[in-house]
């Protein structure tokens, strides 16, 4: 809460338009709805500019529903990750403006058009056909928060040629996301022909020593090229999300 | 390479004004200049908007100067991260138009002033009086690439309120860089009350199972808050650059 | 055996009271009773002052069964912790008095009245909706052990006003425990806010770099705040156990 | 900042007895203290019951002598953690009040007497000679903070007669700390013995698998006593802080 | 092969009462049985004193048959550990004289009575009731390898005194296995009261920090009883046999 | 892309044989066929002397069965690693010519006979019988890259003499694959009595502290035969393809 | 404290011979010395048949000789573990009687002969020249404890006929001690050809991936041979030590 | 010890020409020569194809001395690692035809020309300037090995065009060695673009998550291509010799 809104609120306790009560409750009241197992924080679509997003992993099918039932009601778009087919069938029937995205993942309710809000290109760009869903999942929040979003997969370190023949795309992109499991190499090279922010998502492809992610995490950490930061592994939602903060600005 | 030059140089070539031998020289002329121990890339400040860093642990004075001069030569600015105040002051001496910063370990050379480049600001801010020397170079980093500046220092979360006394100057910036060791929580924290990319910084302070910054880093990689991006511990120097990659967007 | 009874024996002895084998079998006498594959220790109840507890994980049923049934001969209360609903189900219908917490996993066999025994109250906080089973694990077991508790759920640090509502729960409580998984930052933030103990309780929720809890529980060793102490990854029972403890004093 | 503090001033607001600019000021002015490097925290001995504790780690003579100087104005008690003997001496000649206790490495500047706070006992107990320095630690904080605690040092579990001679003060005891390294079992045959909670501090005595006090710390969260809980690794000064806490209750 | 046998070859070669290409033969042969999959060691039960032992797990019923129809033909004795039941059910309708032990997951298959070769008695003691199928497969190997074995089960430390009532075991024993998941502290106080070698088995029962065993071994191994050896998580067979071996000489 | 073939290309424009748009799209076609899914790279047995082989694991049959496809029309030889027997049947129907290994769960498709590629033998020797699977997913990929392949299993360090009975062959070999789980000193005691190349194979066989491999990993690493490099674990693929390019040589 | 001893205190009392304030006493009165930062335990050579070894790191040179002086006067041997050689330097001209062992950093005072106690041969063996002082303090331990000891340096793996060559001495020991660092494999190769117990020292000798001796003791805990168990890293004294204890048996 | 050669020894045998004991001493003596602290292994030079290399670190001037004088005699090349220029200088000094290298820390002794014994080029290529001392260690290795070596330095992935401007010399070599610490993906991208074995070299440059060179570790046996194996962190030497053995082929 900043300074202005306080100002004009004891303003108007002292004008005597607002009574010490009333007062109490504005500065108390805050947006945040609760029911039994979750606060909802209706105040972050204000805050944060979009609405809560679901983390469905570890709640049942019932109090997803729940959660959605509520943001619903208030907002144009509710978006829920990590959902299971299952519980994404069952959620689908109640809901039946959700749609999907198996590849992903993901379910995502919108509701009429979404303005385009982003200035540039995010580019999303994965090494191995393994480490799709991670980078779709990048695709769909980037582009469900309003930007136009290209992406390019397949295009790992072992080929290199391969992703050098997509230069007109890397190269036009404002914000890129890069998507790589084993080795994680794939942003480091990327960012290494481009001026602009990049952000990496180790992804759990692999096995023996990539440690489910682990190796290609510290390895976009140990990057040359400065301008990479990196999210949590399989992390595309928060890669997406923030690839989109950053187009807004 | 791009398309456009490709073509201009072949159209160059078949026009005869270049001959084959020549196209063959400036396809394979890159702008790397080698001396016997680094490959110095001066086409870097073309490719990515800033001349190369010089990384100062593990190169001897000798090596850091040669590197040094060739760079100088070419450019306005020359940064050397990670230099101890041995090392610094034969630098120095050698280079009398460099500045030492002993609280970041940086070696700045500027010529000239440097245009603001960056459209908003940059907040840097640190968990506790330990992590300093990190924000630091990231506030150095950021400042020397052309962007306005603030820094908000030991505000950690163990005395939250310290945090919300600045609401106006954290809410005011673009971008924000947030330094923390021990368990890291600073960034989450921030990042839940601003709309803006966090990059979250973790600092090798702390005993323990701080494990060298480790805890923080993975406490980060884990926010909540979806705006946040990490790079490697002490890593002052990567957040303070990509900062300015986002900022000039 | 303290002083006090080895004297009091030794003196009967003396006295003639007490034959010379009748004081070695007192004294070699605890009160451990051998079943085939358990100690039960209904000595602890005097010791301790709560009876054993079980520890349902890697037991059959039917081992689950046979120490319940050493226990409720002589006990006002039988707690087993860590039952999954089909052992459950096998279990309530053999002892009808039990009744099975199915959100924390618990079996509670309560006989009578539980006199109140703490002095103040105990609030349970927990970070998200997912870490609800251990902290409700940590109500179940402080509430059988005579405590008034108070619980706070779904008031994680990426919103943090959600937590300040609730400033006078928080701050009416003699002991708080704190249950948060991914970063671990809310034991540190609350305990920055009160002068009362805070046991801080790992939960194993996240994914990627959590590790399964190990990254909310390093984060939490680290706090700042000095009013924090740690126990096990979702060890929801220990913190109940041990507030209850210290509620006692 | 509770309900009632706020009501008051929106009271005095309304009643035109405070202007909103006062207001305003009240509202915003926190006890922080902003020296160029640190933000001191006034308010904790209000909010905390205690004053900050100065972390000498990582941290200048001067910046500790600065930090110092500010909370000596206000405070009847001073604590530096954490100082190695040499900035301890130019410490305590800057500050005559001064006493350094080189086996726990601490400062501690106390004005007057200390009113006894604590109800019960603290026994501070080690499992070793090596671990004497954080369990002096821990002995030197909980005294100052106004405690009658009692010591037992090197009676670890390869002799655990050793530690049963001394029953009449385990017994006797409101809160123990027991600190160990090495294979950190000594917490958990202690809080077998007793119903009072248990302050485990693992140390980083110890060589090869001790992981510099990983093993130990890890063990005591595995602690089949369930009035146990853990701080961090040499954390005698944590320990001895929550031991205060519990014991004011 | 030792010197003694090599000289009688090469003398019975010398004296012609062996020709080169036997004597080639008979060095080159080795007791070393090739089916397709694996080498049987004959040799082994001369070499060690005990015949080879088939390792059930990664091995399909059929590999595992296979094995033990060539073993059998030569030996009094038939070991195979880690065998599930289903497997277990398969092998002991093909070989009638094999017994399956559950408990213990072992199939023993014993031709007339083993004569007792161990000299003293192999005390096995468990921390917990979890522990047992570990300390079972212990008390199994000694037993059949001809020892007089005891047990003990579920006296770990947070009741130190029901190991304590069990002392004439204890100190009856020449060597003793003490298995223990969680902390592991029960091996340094067992070899803390007697002078005899003591084996430990960490076990992998716990949860969080307990790490599968990771814990309870590196506290073992951190173990200020200098009598004390440690084999590897889960290793019942080992430590039963390392016993025997030890109890032989 | 070589000097040569650029000169080439280059010298054709110069002499109009070429148009520029004709060399541009030359020289920007690179061999990558692409599906939705995945980037075909028909380069790659041009470039590396062998086709791109498949990686099964975690794709779908589809997937698989697509690429297949693509890659079947072009080359004589098509290897599919990591396939369970669930997919392989699947694929099998689809492609007769296919053949399914269930042992190393790899599917070959081979037109015509491979002609003989290495000089010398290619050597697979593996510890245990359960380090078999990976030990044939060598010998497999190693006979299709047209090399001779000798295999010698189940002769780990335990029983060593097993490995010197085959003197002859470990001798004869050019190049050596070992792969070992457990412990993993096989390879060590191997290229310590050849002077051939020996690539390790760590598996994930055993239990406890084998780490599912990590510590054999870690131990054919520490190998003091300079001989050895090392392969990820269970790689079998990795080492019989890097043997095959060493046999070429 | 055992059965047969209660049994006559306990008679003495009944008989009045002894006061209950007497019999108190001697119950309670254990060999414990206390002095300020030790708890000397005279008890143990009676209760373990050796007397307690001072463990010399952390402790100041002051410290250790308190103790000594109290052990001295008592018992005919004293050993100091990890003593460099400054404090040693100040020990032996404190104790003239004492004898430092600069290879093994021990200092042993003897007074007379000591008796042989122990059965067999103990041989200790190392893999390389790097282990020697590991082996030195298990060699040095087991002679002061009353044994024949034989020693075998530098015989690793990586030459496995050096080992062979000692077939005699090997085939001849009662209790084997073999130190190892690196890839820790000589243990098992070993083992493998005795039948006598193994007791495996993993030592901090390596570089990059042998992790301070981690490896090795994994690689030891894993070995196939099952007559193998393993102490701390750098242990030698501890391997010395058991040794000891079983070869007495 | 080959079939042959005992076949001829036991020929001799029993032609009378060779007395039994003369052949047990042939058969048990090998050219082990043992000093005091190490096992000279003479044989190595006849069954390895090169004499052994003296590891320096952890052995004194005078051990290493020792060793050199044994080797010296015999041989025509001694080669001794990991030597600080402390020893280098005495060393040099006794043994004046020792040259040292201060870049790669190693001794090397060479009497006369060393033959080319290798067939092709052994290119060694590293990422950054401060791999450079690993990277030499390589260099020097295959060189006095008797190998044609070309270098390639600082040309890391976050540039990569600086890699593809020497394809010439990257194409030419028949076996490549690439160092690289950080995030280590340079062997990955070389390895991509040739059709020859590379042998990757983890450095211990970088800070944070690079792990004194394990993240590089993993990345490297992460890598997508197959025609790469990987030696341990800074093991230049080993990457050296193996190449070698490998070009010899």
């Amino acid at each position: 809460m900043n300074t202005a809104r306080l100002q004009k609120i004891l303003a108007s306790v002292a004008g005597g338009q607002t009574s010490v009560q009333e007062a109490l409750a504005e500065l108390k009241h805050l947006s945040v709805e609760d029911i039994e197992y979750a606060h909802i924080d209706h105040h972050r679509s204000l805050r944060k500019g979009f609405p809560e997003v679901i983390y469905g992993e570890g709640k049942s099918t019932q109090q997803i529903a729940g959660i959605m039932e509520k943001i619903i009601r208030q907002e144009n778009v509710v978006m829920v990750t990590r959902v299971d087919s299952i519980k994404a069938k069952a959620l689908c029937e109640q809901f039946p403006e959700a749609e999907y995205h198996d590849d992903a993942r993901m379910i995502i309710v919108q509701k009429g058009e979404r303005p385009l809000q982003g200035k540039g290109i995010i580019a999303v760009i994965s090494a191995g056909t393994s480490d799709i869903p991670v980078a779709r999942e990048a695709y769909l929040t980037a582009s469900v928060m309003g930007n136009r979003v290209e992406s390019l997969f397949d295009v790992g370190v072992a080929g290199i040629h391969r992703l050098f023949q997509h230069q007109d795309l890397i190269q036009s992109a404002s914000v890129l996301i890069v998507a790589a499991g084993m080795e994680g190499a794939l942003p480091a090279v990327v960012a290494g022909v481009v001026d602009k922010p990049v952000i990496a998502v180790p992804t759990s492809v692999g096995y023996g020593v990539s440690f489910g992610g682990l190796t290609a995490l510290f390895a976009m950490l140990n990057s040359c090229s400065s301008n990479v930061a990196v999210v949590n592994i399989d992390n595309g939602f928060g890669a997406g999300y923030l690839a989109s903060i950053i187009n807004r600005l």
